[in-house]
Parts: structure tokens; sequence; C-alpha cells
């Protein structure tokens, strides 16, 4: 398969890994988030990571897959999913799918870049944190409405990226060489169980090693603490994954960054032998 | 969505519909074939569905769309329903989505075609029957090896079609207009339920009123009876589709045919307005 075939079989895979306590997965929906909504999801984000794995314009390759993306009832379903995924299908399809080889790419954006990115929050609510005070005319939620703030400060993509990595896990993963993405695959390529299974206990991990940044943005950091430590209690056998699950989606927790860390680890596995 | 995108999410609803009792569906696996080989089947096939919407090259439209669903480890996973979805998106991507205009592009059908349908079984295999007697020598297990015959026959695709319509479901839709195909988008745009929950129902709808002929060839018509009376009981209340869909499960009944039907019902109800 080519690399943005790849990379919608991960965003695939992803919703369909489970037990992922608080996430939409084959098992579980939201009321007003379904399933059906991340397929048509996947099946919409398409032309944008084909954009992706043809130019270097991550910018337009990113708002086009979230244009298609968002083609579902649903709402947001795979934004930070797919900010992780256009660089890395730019980087596999350029023969450089590692740490340094993405780095490169995300390091090269341009204001174009941050003009796109921008865009995209047009075509679809996305929950953020408030910015500092002395960036708020750069507020993503803002849309195209902040692309003249983007011009006038001169900000990459890469630089509006780095604004906001230390309160965004998606963002952070842009600065530090997409290590827990790179981190993840190995673990996924490293198990033998299902992939449903394999997907669902590396998701367990991850949000059990960091809270989600997500989940901070939705209720508060506290909150994001408190699923962390559950996390763990899952690991270590005190609760059960699926009454994880239940009490996570009954609450409304819902760990969406790490899942979208996990679809991009999924693509790395893939990309690099992981069989389905 | 595009008519080629439409398809690539109604391969992805109807694996995804549950309970569908005997199928691989949202909550069901075999142990050789899983959820997740649908959903790469899916993916690779789109190669072919978009080669379908942009050419009247039914044949290597579905060739093509059959050697990408091929790129996993499950063997065959959704051969019949590529069957009847490239004749559907040709014709829609022609502003003819209906009985009439699929049955001009499906008459239309040339050698060539049979060809390229022929090859199709170079890349999977397919459970099928043997053919009458008087035809052996265009069994399509033979793939690539029966195409000399194919042109000393001079038989185009839908003659090929038309030799097994009496035994094979799929094949009937090609010579009758697609008619339980539309029959099933129109019940899918008729409710009002989860997408999950109405595909599952228009499902058990569809196995209840006609035997299905791919456990005809797995098996016998007096399996495939015994399942359709049963799919009959489940709608009566008389035993729970869940409960049905372990005992198939365990049974290895799997109304692959039906599942096949469901999809196209579920690209043309999508094409037609039906909101995911």
């Amino acid at each position: 398969m080519r690399p943005e075939q790849h990379a919608q079989l991960a965003l695939l895979l992803e919703v369909s890994g489970t037990p992922k306590p608080g996430n939409v997965d084959r098992c579980r929906d939201y009321p007003t988030l379904r399933f059906e909504q991340f397929l048509a999801g996947a099946v919409g984000a398409l032309d944008g990571l084909d954009r992706a794995a043809q130019s270097d314009a991550i910018g337009a390759a990113f708002e086009t897959a979230v244009r298609g993306m968002s083609e579902q009832e649903g709402g947001n379903t795979q934004f930070g999913a797919l900010l992780l995924l256009v660089p890395l299908v730019r980087a596999s399809s350029l023969d450089s799918l590692s740490p340094d080889g993405v780095t490169t790419i995300v390091t090269a954006t341009s204001i174009e870049d941050a003009e796109s990115f921008y865009r995209a929050f047009d075509h679809v609510a996305v929950a953020v944190d408030d910015p500092p005070s002395d960036i708020a005319d750069l507020d993503v939620r803002r849309g195209s409405a902040a692309i003249p703030s983007v011009r006038d400060r001169e900000v990459s993509l890469y630089d509006v990226m780095e604004l906001s990595a230390d309160r965004d896990g998606v963002a952070n993963e842009w600065v530090t060489g997409f290590s827990r993405s790179f981190d993840a695959a190995d673990r996924l390529r490293g198990r033998d169980e299902p992939l449903r299974t394999r997907t669902a206990r590396v998701f367990l991990e991850l949000l059990a090693e960091e809270p989600d940044t997500f989940i901070e943005k939705q209720h508060d950091a506290q909150t994001a603490k408190a699923a962390t430590d559950r996390a763990n209690a899952a690991i270590a056998g005190d609760v059960h994954p699926d009454q994880l699950a239940e009490s996570f989606v009954s609450a409304g927790i819902n760990p969406g960054t790490t899942a979208d860390v996990i679809a991009a680890g999924l693509f790395i596995a893939l990309e690099r032998g992981m069989r389905v």
C-alpha cells in the first residue's frame, strides 16, 4: 500500500482498537459522536493525505484532509490525528520516515502553511484552550480571520506548533521529532496479539505515562491527571479496562490526544511492515 | 462525497453493521477473517472504485479493486460487494444510478471486461460452485487460464453473469437491474435508527426473504434454507439476533451474498442522500 493508504488504514484501525477507555472504539459510541462518523472521516480525509504524499504543501494538504474529514455529522473526528499523519505521510513518501526526517519537514513549513492551518478551523469546531494573552490574535478558533495576524507576525506552521507545544500533545510531537508516535509504533510492532487488542494496550500505556491534553482542554489538568492514574490502575490490574471505558464514556472523559498519537504510531508501524 | 468515496464508505458501513448473523461485523470476527481485514480491503479497493468512476472499463476497474482489496491476510473480504459496486459507481458517475441506468452499463460489457474479471480470480480465492459441465472451461477458478476460452466463446462479462445468475445472488443482481440492491437502499433510507442497527435489520430481512447463495456454495441448499428459516424466526422474535449471530459464526454459516447486497444498498442510499 502507498503511504496515504496506510494513513487512511491507520485512522480506521485506531478507532477500531478496543477497549480504548473514553474513546469511540469498535464497541463504544458517544451519543453525538459515533463510530460510523470516524469511518466517514477516514474516507473523506484521503484526498488530503494523498496531497501530502504528492507535494510539500503541508498546510494545504492538512486543510484538504480536514475539509474532507468534516463531511459527516459528528464534527471533529480526526483533526489531531491528521495533524500528525500529514507530515508523516510526506516524510514517508520522501523515504525519510524517521524522527529526523519528519523534523526536517515540519521545520521547513512556511507562513502559507500556517495560513492553511488556520483555514482548517473554518471547517470544524476543535476543542482548544485560550492562547496566552500576548498572542490572543493567533487564537486558532478565529480560523481564517486570524490570517492577517499570521502574516504580520510572520509565523510558520512550525512556529504555531511551538507556541502551543507546552499545552497540546499533538503540537508537542511536532517539536520533539514525533517521539511518542515512533515509540508507539515500536510497541505496536513488538506485540503478538490481535490488532485491536494491541492498539488498545498501547493506548492504555501511553495514557498511563502522560496526562492527555485533550482531557485537559475539555475538563482541566486535575481530571487529566486522574484519568492517567486510572489508566495506571488498569495496567496494574486493579480495574478492568472495559469498566474504565464505561466510566470514562459516562463522565465524558475522552483521551483524544492519546488516540491521535496511536493513529500516528499505527501509520509508522504499517509503513515498517506491520501486517493486517 | 464522490461516488467512489461513497462506495468505500459503504464497504466500511456494511462490515460495521451489527448484529449481522454469521458475518464479520463490528462485534464479531471469524478466527481467520477479521474486522481489520475488511477495513484494509476497503482501503485497498478504492483505486478500482475510482477507476470505475472515471472510465467505462468495468472489468479493469473490478480487477484493480480486487487486487487492492487483496492486500491483507484475510483473503476474500469484499469480492462480491465490489462486483456490485463497480457498475453502480459507474452508473452514478454518469448520473444514471437507477435499475435501467446500471442495466445499460452491465449489458454493454465486453469480452475484454470478461477477461479482466477472470484475471481478478488470480488475486484471491473465492468460494464458487462447479459450473455446468458444458461450460467447464469457463470455471472462474481457472482465473486467467480460462481467458482463451472466454475469447473462443466470445462471452462478455454480462454473458458470464447470465451463466451463473441462477446459482449466484450477485450475478443475479446483474441480470435483474440490481433489484435487491435498490430495494435494500429504500429500506435503509426509510428507517430511523442508528446506522449499524438499520444495516443489521435490513440484512436480516433480506436473509429471511431469500436463501443466501454464498451459504449454498460453502455448505448446501438445505443449510442455506435453514439459515433463512432462522432469520425469519429472529424477525418474529423467536430467537435473539445476537444469539443467532453466535450460532451462525460457530457453525461457519456466513451469509456473504446478503452482505454484498447490503453494501450495494448502502452505496445507493448514500448517493441518494443518507447522512452519516
